[in-house]
């Protein structure tokens, strides 16, 4: 059974995963949404994505965990020349806070009701 | 800098996180609500535990990252009494989907800006 949207149809592990968690300023919504929706389509067409998952709640805090096939492309992706602004405009101006960490997917295992859905 | 709140305030890896990524289903908010507190809770006071980072969203997708000392303290942590419990009450009726992930966190950085909390 693959993973139903929106969760990361990502296949057995081991691989890599980098969980973002973040609280937004107040400053620019249409701006920051605007650039959320491209950087998920850009990193969708990297070498080595393996899906994605991104959560924002009503006060502004958010986790998007994204996954990749090795750390070669993680280092890719955080070096790709659009997501390099992106990133610097994240810290000027969008992000009060963010925490990234980037671990290894040692194991899984998921449920599904779809009749639930 | 200790990680302001909601942040988890984690040492430096390696540790471990569990990246839960669910949908609710349209089943009983109030009795999943007072689960859901009452097992972040006592999440927090198990051997083992460094924090958690939890978010769901208005169309009631969540993520909700635990981090935690080691292997054994996951596994003691899922095998809790009153966890167990709430495991079953989640299959049975609160989730219509969800997925586990257990990774190891190798790395990790923070950027804060406290003048635009």
């Amino acid at each position: 059974m693959p993973a139903p949207a929106p969760f990361a149809a990502t296949p057995e592990p081991p691989y890599h995963a980098v969980i973002f968690s973040s609280r937004r300023s107040s400053a620019d919504d249409a701006g920051y949404a605007a650039m959320a929706e491209r950087m998920l389509a850009l990193a969708a067409v990297q070498p080595g994505f393996l899906g994605v998952e991104s959560v924002r709640d009503a006060e502004g805090v958010g986790i998007t965990v994204s996954y990749w096939a090795s750390e070669e492309a993680i280092a890719h992706w955080k070096a790709e020349g659009e997501h390099l602004l992106a990133q610097q405009q994240g810290r000027a101006r969008w992000y009060a806070h963010f925490e990234v960490r980037v671990a290894k997917v040692e194991r899984a295992y998921r449920f599904d009701a779809p009749g639930r859905r």
